[in-house]
């Protein structure tokens, strides 16, 4: 390993304490992953244990088969989720150092090459182990269990045995998400605040005692997280898919083949997005600060590509061309009478192409979409920095306004979707079209850890007081990482939209609502119509509140640290460290404490609704939840990511205001193009008032983009499969009415 | 007129000021409704028009006496809120002066119940004046179309063309509250932030240009833009209980009272308000300060009660006990074969009684929820107060926070009502159930419009130049305001909800699609589903964004001002008068610039679905829009309501920060309750750390909690009336199915 190029301090000594601080981030992320685990073990068990009764209690009698091989899928989804998270985020640790020291290499090209490709590829083992593992185990309980059940006329029970997997990796993907993310805000606001308004001094400072816990988090949330979250919409889109194609008599009776073909298209993505992760990194490696973002998103393009154009054969292969999609009876006599049943497909490959295809390029476009609200190239971010002109306030409303404008596109490509792919193939459609989203996974993983690796190898050169040169680097490594994290955000809400939507199809499939359709008019699926869609809201104001509130200890600690310890502030010669540990522990048992509450509301809404109210209330319950968490999260996520991004282009100075001769300015001074002598054109940098009122506005979008909204895509899918998975217990209460025996609306 | 107790400038001098800034407001107030109503005339004269074509076109034969008859009403409608908004607005203007110069009274007592009783008399005569011209407007288009229709035969007919008039006063209460929000959002962000930020000097100080525009949009906007806002529920409400009554055989055989029994709750209500009006008047009139909040709060409790006392008489007197509430047979045949079907009525007055009686609690209970989350008296906006000693980044998140939870009580509430009304009485108890929660109306508008009338009484004082004390008292008097003020937010998003409901109902009976129920599972129900959440945010980005637009306008024009305008900013002697008319120009020519957006993406949105999609389509847009704009609404007011009055409590110095000693720190210091000398208490005031970062929020607010919030109620209502009106238009296009002709579901 060459050394660095510019030596402005002992370099020997920054690698000394580069090695401590990655040694510090491994403990502090070990320590946390260790605790937040023994909870979720012990929930698996009791959860685990529950169902197998609950489950197994259908239409009254008592199938233990049943209930205790849902409880194993269940159980086994949970573990491997819990791997994938642990992998992940090892390897988010490991490759946090070795980028900032590939980011130290001469010249400048190799280093950004080489720091680059660290990140990507270390971004990329997280993603292809995850979809790998996933699909691989999921293969082999299916296969576990085509021993015990006789696939032709059991194909139904079988794959709702399967679905336990599906709660399962949701189940700790819902604590992994909520933790994670109550954890990292809480060490990032908690950091943040007190360095600048306790302390004064600099994010990211080696005095501030909360550094650690802040890089700690970035990679228990941002990777840990965003990788348990898109792994449980795998499993749950994989789920959904299965059970839906379990109830046509004809997809199951067309062979083994077609029925799982579902894990045929998550399994050819694999390979799409392996092939086309050489481009990145060896084929159009990347030579400068320009050509990042260009080649993460020309990824995300090839991938998509890359799928539509495999696609088509392997529907051919698979789907035979006729089919009905129910259970009663044979595709002839069904679609004989039936003009415009979605359920009769008649060109079904075809069909099926077209139903992936539209999950595809939908999710790409939200992609996009979500990448032009959010980067500083494009108007509306630098209309946020501009309205810091006025001060936080403005800023605040426009990057609300701007949020809320986000919602737009994404929420009509999602009807879209929604409707192409539900005339053409009814529910399965929807679910092959959640799966075509899901089809670029691997790659999208990729890039969505690559920026947290690059945040976090950014932090470390600070700490290590590396020289400047090494973090505008990493700066300009993460800046891109921003963006590309926020098109992975757009994907991560489009697919789990999709994924519950699909579910919820699955739900309604299984107890047999659909015969007689869900009236929306019905009292009670309109009442939990409205529940349902302020369930995002109670669930947001948790999340973030708690984020609040550990930040808000934190803060306390570090004032504490600074009080007590001596020199430290000051940063004099010889001083005591700060403790690092005790701000982790803040983190940590803050997020541990505070994900419970949110983690029942979520899971036992579900399950009161259809216990007391019936099938129908929660069919309202989930649509509701449904529909007004996607607005939300879309929302959150995209108004935090334009603030953040809002303040990195008043960083990088990207913000002129114009100011009358007589105020009183400091910093470089431009005069207008034509010279004006009563204007100067002002370039605000860190320091300035803009950025002061930028700042304001990164924060308070933290908990939004990092914590609530990504925390809203696990509330719509874990509802979702936990109706499905509890769907023959409601069942069996007054014929899926509930204890309160809730009346169907007569037609 | 008795004098200022204490003269600390010129009294006749003062007087003379405020002569002058109450012609000044009133002219300005003017001049906008002027405008405004401008373009409100063109609208409904070409929209007007337009409906004679759309309306007459039923099952594709021309039937123009209907399509004339709804285009007048429609009119009538319109004008109607107009004028109502003008009295309320000319009233409010002419009482804001005066209260102000009864706060200059002595003794004390004398001026707490004469202003007091100024302002809330104010706010009386313009809830009676609303609600009673609006009643007997209805009451005599009834009567005049009952000479052209015949009752028996065509009631159905005859309430859809009454319908317009509904119609008419929600599209004019489009423009009132988006119009009217952005005006007067525009000059109170824009006169703070250039107070504050540009010159540094105190909110309402005469030097400022924008201050006269701010006090204009008060009226505006709180005023005018609240009395068009509850007279279109009022109006909605009443029409779709009428067209719903109308389907019914049994109702209208019953005979005309009972056909028109709607009519008759609000008459009573409006008795019962003014009976009640009394107590807070002459029978327990206000005394000090502790009394007033008391004082309205019990206003609205007593009125509730009255209400529920006298409705079961009503109920009694008027309904028929056995009823079905449909139109193909009687009673019997109907009813014989179908349990658990809601439109079986076998105890009439009292189901009529019980949905009333829910709506009214309904509505107090929320208006009390709301009361707890905006009131600095709990613990909710204490802490979100507290929170700002962290910044205002914690301010905002905590803000946020409290909003997105305090829609958890109200959406239950709605939705115990739909769920309990639609039990009982089908769709004619959900529209009882909002005409309960509007019985309150006048009650209601009396209390909110106390709060705009203190607000600009507390500004003209501070202009005038007047004493000390009298602006403390008009601030105790805006501050209970403030609190009612949000309790009359929730009860107007409530009933807003309920409205809405009521009205699609309505659509589905009169589109008949009840017959075979709407099937939430239908893709293209479930896709505009998804589109009509999606519409509630796009509203609010826009109107949000206007805001800011307009008020960065008004901030430029001030800094222009400052800088042309000698000795202006100084306040040296002689100076010339600031140029206030520029500003109110810049809040007019802004609010009407920038509600034309909204307003077509309000009343297209609904046209073009029916239009393209048919009439299922419709039905999911509008309960999409429903149950997501619920939500963004209370949440929006109430967060709004929470920061301003974190900052009033701040302001009064009930904020105590406990700081370490070597902290320096100016103001009043107090030791902890054992004397400590490790850490001092700080209260903070005007001017401190926590003030500015409270005062953030409160800017934030603004547009959240006076704008977009409370024009999200129109949203709903308006989509939901407008496709009511345009129902039979939608059926002519492919039997209900759209140009598209999108099919319906199979069951």
């Amino acid at each position: 390993m060459e050394k660095a190029e510019a030596g402005e301090g002992g370099d020997a000594d920054s690698y000394q304490k580069l090695r401590q601080i990655y040694r510090d981030i491994q403990t502090g992320a070990k320590a946390f992953l260790t605790a937040e685990y023994g909870m979720c073990v012990k929930f698996i068990a009791v959860f685990g244990f529950a169902m197998i009764f609950f489950v197994a209690n259908v239409d009254g009698r008592w199938d233990f088969k049943i209930g205790a091989l849902t409880a194993f899928s269940f159980v086994v989804g949970g573990v491997t989720s819990m791997i994938s998270g642990y992998i992940g985020m090892m390897i988010a640790v490991f490759t946090n150092a070795r980028c900032t020291m590939t980011a130290t290499l001469s010249p400048d090209a190799v280093a950004w090459k080489e720091s680059f490709n660290v990140a990507f590829r270390g971004g990329a083992v997280m993603g292809f182990a995850l979809s790998g593992l996933g699909i691989l185990v999921l293969y082999f309980l299916i296969c576990m269990y085509v021993t015990v059940f006789d696939v032709a006329s059991e194909a139904i029970k079988l794959f709702e045995c399967v679905a336990g997997f599906g709660l399962g990796g949701s189940a700790i993907a819902m604590f992994g998400r909520v933790g994670g993310g109550i954890y990292t805000k809480a060490a990032d606001v908690g950091a943040d605040l007190a360095g600048k308004v306790v302390a004064g001094i600099p994010e990211d400072d080696p005095r501030n005692p909360a550094t650690i816990a802040d890089n700690v988090g970035d990679n228990v949330g941002d990777v840990a997280g965003m990788g348990s979250d898109l792994f449980g919409s795998f499993a749950e889109a994989t789920c959904a898919a299965l059970v839906i194609a379990a109830q046509s008599h004809d997809l199951v009776s067309a062979g083994w083949d077609t029925l799982i073909f579902p894990l045929y298209i998550s399994a050819v993505g694999i390979l799409v997005c392996a092939a086309v992760s050489f481009v990145a990194t060896d084929l159009k490696p990347v030579r400068d600060e320009a050509e990042i973002e260009q080649v993460l998103t020309t990824q995300l393009a090839l991938t998509t590509i890359g799928m539509t154009v495999v696609m088509y054969p392997i529907c051919a292969t698979f789907l035979p061309s006729t089919f009905y999609l129910g259970a009663r009876s044979t595709f002839a006599a069904s679609c004989a009478n039936a003009t415009g049943n979605s359920k009769c497909v008649t060109n079904g490959p075809f069909h099926a192409f077209c139903c992936i295809s539209a999950g595809l390029w939908g999710g790409l476009i939200i992609g996009f979409v979500t990448e032009y609200f959010t980067s500083h190239s494009y108007s509306p971010v630098r209309e946020v920095a501009r309205s810091t002109e006025t001060g936080a306030a403005t800023n605040i409303i426009y990057g609300l306004a701007l949020g809320y404008k986000s919602t737009i596109v994404p929420a009509g490509i999602l009807s879209g979707i929604v409707f192409a792919s539900f005339s053409l193939m009814d529910m399965y459609g929807v679910s092959l079209a959640a799966l075509g989203m899901l089809g670029t996974l691997s790659t999208c993983l990729a890039i969505d850890v690559y920026g947290p690796i690059c945040d976090n190898a950014g932090g470390i050169a600070e700490m290590a007081e590396l020289p400047e040169t090494v973090r505008e680097k990493t700066d300009a490594l993460d800046a891109a990482g921003n963006t590309t994290a926020a098109i992975g955000k757009g994907f991560a809400i489009g697919s789990a939209a999709l994924v519950s939507l699909a579910l919820t199809a699955a739900f309604v499939t299984r107890t047999s609502v659909l015969d007689h359709g869900v009236n929306m008019l019905n009292p009670v699926v309109f009442a939990f119509l409205l529940i349902g869609s302020m369930l995002p809201y109670w669930f947001s104001a948790m999340t973030m509140k708690s984020v609040g509130v550990a930040a808000m200890e934190m803060v306390k600690e570090v004032k504490r640290q600074f009080d007590t310890i001596p020199g430290l502030l000051e940063g004099s010669p010889g001083h005591a460290p700060p403790d690092h540990a005790r701000c982790i522990k803040i983190s940590t048992d803050a997020s541990l404490r505070e994900m419970v509450p949110p983690a029942i509301l979520v899971m036992t809404s579900p399950i009161a609704t259809g216990i007391f109210f019936g099938v129908e209330a929660v069919i309202g319950l989930l649509a509701g939840g449904l529909v007004s968490g996607v607005q939300l999260a879309i929302s959150a996520s995209n108004t935090g990511g334009a603030w953040d991004n809002a303040k990195k282009y008043v960083e990088k100075g990207g913000l002129f205001i114009d100011m009358p001769k007589r105020d009183n300015v400091t910093g470089e001074i431009i005069r207008d193009e034509l010279g004006s002598p009563v204007l100067i054109s002002v370039r605000q940098r860190k320091g300035s008032d803009c950025h002061k009122a930028a700042v304001v506005g990164d924060t308070v979008g933290d908990p939004l983009k990092d914590t609530s909204g990504p925390a809203l895509n696990i509330l719509m899918k874990l509802m979702a499969i936990i109706s499905l998975v509890f769907a023959d217990y409601f069942m069996s209460i007054n014929n899926g009415q509930g204890f309160l025996n809730v009346p169907r609306q007569a037609f």
